[in-house]
């Protein structure tokens, strides 16, 4: 197992299936918790997840095509609408009522399409625990979206978004190159929320990396003061602030001055199957919002920030599954790391206790 | 499963193991309902089929070579003749009883070498189904043979070629083109055989698919009468024979006349394993016989054609896999294909049932 | 099972890791006997094996970087020594007993490295039983190192180097080619050694295959005789020499002349898993010692020999998993490569037995 649990993810809850500009006039095909679904939208435009599987003769309906009257199944021709239904059989009038695929709620917030795996009766607006408005406004955080496959848990992913410690090593030749004892040794303020963890790091002084020098175009010498705000939220995103401003400019009482470097990202790590996931991804411009170069270039350099990353998540996971009955030895720098663990378990755990207290 | 038996096959039957012509002065090897096989000629120029493993030190025979003597592994030079007794070892005089491989049972017919994988003894020329006498007829009925492997059950195969109306869904640019609505609506006229099932369907007055316009040069505007006969015989044969003529010309009282377009096609679906098939074929041009290029473009435009269905099958293939559980919802449309079904059941049933009498 | 036991290896034994220049100030990774190892240099120069996952967060230490101290894992900068202690974790005072990775015994000798993948408390540099001196005499014997990955059983290598009739026909358009039958017939004396069995054929006054006439520019229609010495020790080397010399120079009497063709060849066989192997091989120039090109050709010949023979092993390993419960006929060239197979069955057997003794 790659959690303490058996269960490898919460069913019961909100995951990232696509960006809302990924699915329009054709059908998308995803594999969400194991499961194989599709999306398309319907004829007044709302987002619809069914199963891939035409009830007929288990052909995958991502092969079909979007009409007017739902997705209409590439080999024979049945159509199916938003709620699984089969609306049409080509040649035939009667519809028996056993002529339906699965459906799965769908949700539609901040160019994110949200989907419920778990028991639709549960599904409820109110249990999307992330805000993140400024993917809603492109005027003053411009920004593209993005999506990697990965083959690791998405647990693993998580992992190395709270712990930053790994970035004078992983990344030295970009975000983590300049002063590499300076971010190992940054301050560290750990706080648990109730649906995950929060921490913020600061370096105060140090020499900015070149990925930041790039960007804001510091002279030569410069030193800043860089922080790194992070927030877990259950069970698969990670909010994240992160930026710099010259020393001396008081950047630890107000970060929201112009100048400098700063970009928000949103992370998301939808769960594909235990050993692989989708990494939905966005990196905000908040320094140059209406330098629309700066945007391109901020997103191919954490594109191939990105790409470090992966050899070593890829790697990891196969080692960890050839290796699942050895021990960890946990360090200093898991705090943040060790009560996402303990969040996402907690969630798992209490949707088993809740099955078996329905039993 | 894919069948509703355990079995997914039945042994005793002649399945095709190759073209007569993929059989000449080199080994050819395939792997026929899960067993490794390679093929050869004899001295005498018979074709022979042999377990493919060298009884020695497990060498695949089919990287030796064909000798007068018979075949002659390639790894220290022992040769096996058509039975599979050892007749060379090189360097020693004795050969021991046990020097031998399984051969498999071979009839050579109308350009197909067909196998009998089952018990040898009840290997017999009267239990071929099949008869295709056009194969032999290259003057009236000139073509080519193919092959394709499909990673698919080869009664996914065999379904796809006992219902029609997917034509006008996957093949929409080719044969299924022009008048959807007709080809779905067509007059089905089904008949269980001894040996499987029987069926033809009329369309009549429609508009020619492009490829059908394309092989006879049917003038814009033309209405025709077409026709697909199609007759499956157990365990994983269908011949076929389609085509159409100028609407008015009388086609359903008599399709052998000069003009319009017409083939034959033999579709033959040997088990490779349990996911995955041989497809071979060949369409004959029985509407322009003297015209090489015709029988060329002909060729081309089914291959292509068939391209088209494999996506289809390799991926219905992969979604049956994973869904094995799942119901199935049959339609009007399966007027053919559920008999053929019950055709193979029946005859997997058959065998079973012998093997149990027998015990 | 490949070898008439359930254990495919002995495991208290010294096995080819890398060759010496394989090592140099980059990790490389193996993977030995099933386990994942990584080998590097220390500060001191000395060569060392871990196994390849570091004890925080399963991240292999291939991925890292070799420093003064040891081995630091690419991930988070935690580093070890060679002795598998973890010695430095960034940020942190307190290094916890129980951060450390198992390590290997390692020796070093005529230009191999050799590790030890059982019990570290056996291991004991007596119980090296190869000696090839030869490797360090590179002005006599110049040469240079190769590695081939193959698809295989170790033991399957090994019997291919234990039954030379294979030349004639796998090789024969190189090292088998010419007097086919002479290979075939040649004397066999076949000596069992106290660790594996040692062998020498005999062709006398034969026609020389192409790699000799190429090697040593025999005139055309010189005969020759030519010997090959094999001798294999436990559990995976083969130590060889072969040549020929014009017939009528007394070659059997006294093999040491200057002139003719000979060479000497050291192969490793070290299992990476029970269905691969690594193939370590040199060929060293014993007859134009002091001519590079000749060096270089005599590699790059043998290079294209053993790739002859991957194809074969590669596919006997795939024929041999798959048909496991089939019998073996032994023959009469098996003279040899019976005796190493009891040689390797009686190793293991008494590690077994020593085990079973010590609970």
């Amino acid at each position: 197992m790659f959690l303490n649990t058996d269960q490898q993810w919460p069913l019961n809850a909100w995951y990232q299936a696509a960006w809302t500009h990924e699915v329009e006039d054709k059908p998308l095909a995803r594999t969400l918790l194991n499961q194989e679904v599709v999306l398309f939208r319907d004829g007044d435009g709302k987002a619809c997840a069914l199963e891939d599987r035409c009830c007929h003769r288990a052909t995958p309906l991502r092969l079909g095509d979007v009409v007017p009257e739902g997705l209409r199944c590439g080999y024979h021709g049945l159509v199916f609408d938003g709620s699984g239904r089969c609306v049409i059989i080509p040649g035939q009038e009667r519809i028996p009522p056993q002529a339906k695929v699965r459906s799965y709620p769908i949700l539609e917030k901040q160019e994110i399409i949200w989907i419920w795996m778990g028991d639709p009766a549960l599904a409820d607006e109110a249990k999307l625990l992330v805000d993140f408005p400024w993917n809603d406004d492109h005027e003053n955080w411009p920004h593209y979206h993005d999506m990697f496959e990965i083959e690791c848990n998405y647990m693993l992913l998580i992992d190395n978004l709270m712990d930053l410690t790994h970035i004078p090593y992983i990344h030295r030749n970009t975000i983590g190159g300049g002063d590499q004892k300076g971010q190992v040794d940054a301050s560290m303020d750990v706080t648990p929320t109730d649906a995950g963890v929060h921490y913020i790091r600061w370096m105060e002084g140090i020499v900015p990396p070149p990925t930041y020098v790039k960007g804001a175009g510091f002279p030569e010498g410069t030193l800043v003061d860089r922080w790194q705000e992070f927030e877990y939220v259950v069970p698969s995103s990670v909010l994240q602030w992160t930026g710099a401003l010259e020393a001396g400019r008081g950047a630890k009482d107000n970060r929201e001055q112009a100048g400098g470097f700063n970009l928000r990202l949103y992370h998301g790590a939808t769960p594909k199957t235990e050993t692989s996931c989708y990494y939905f991804w966005t990196p905000l411009n908040g320094y140059k919002p209406k330098d629309e170069a700066a945007t391109k270039t901020l997103h191919k350099e954490i594109a191939f920030t990105f790409t470090e990353d992966l050899e070593f998540l890829e790697s990891q996971q196969a080692c960890m599954a050839a290796s699942m009955g050895d021990t960890f030895v946990n360090i200093k720098h898991d705090v943040a790391r060790l009560p996402a663990r303990r969040a996402i378990e907690r969630m798992i755990r209490a949707e088993l206790a809740a099955l078996q207290a329905a039993e």
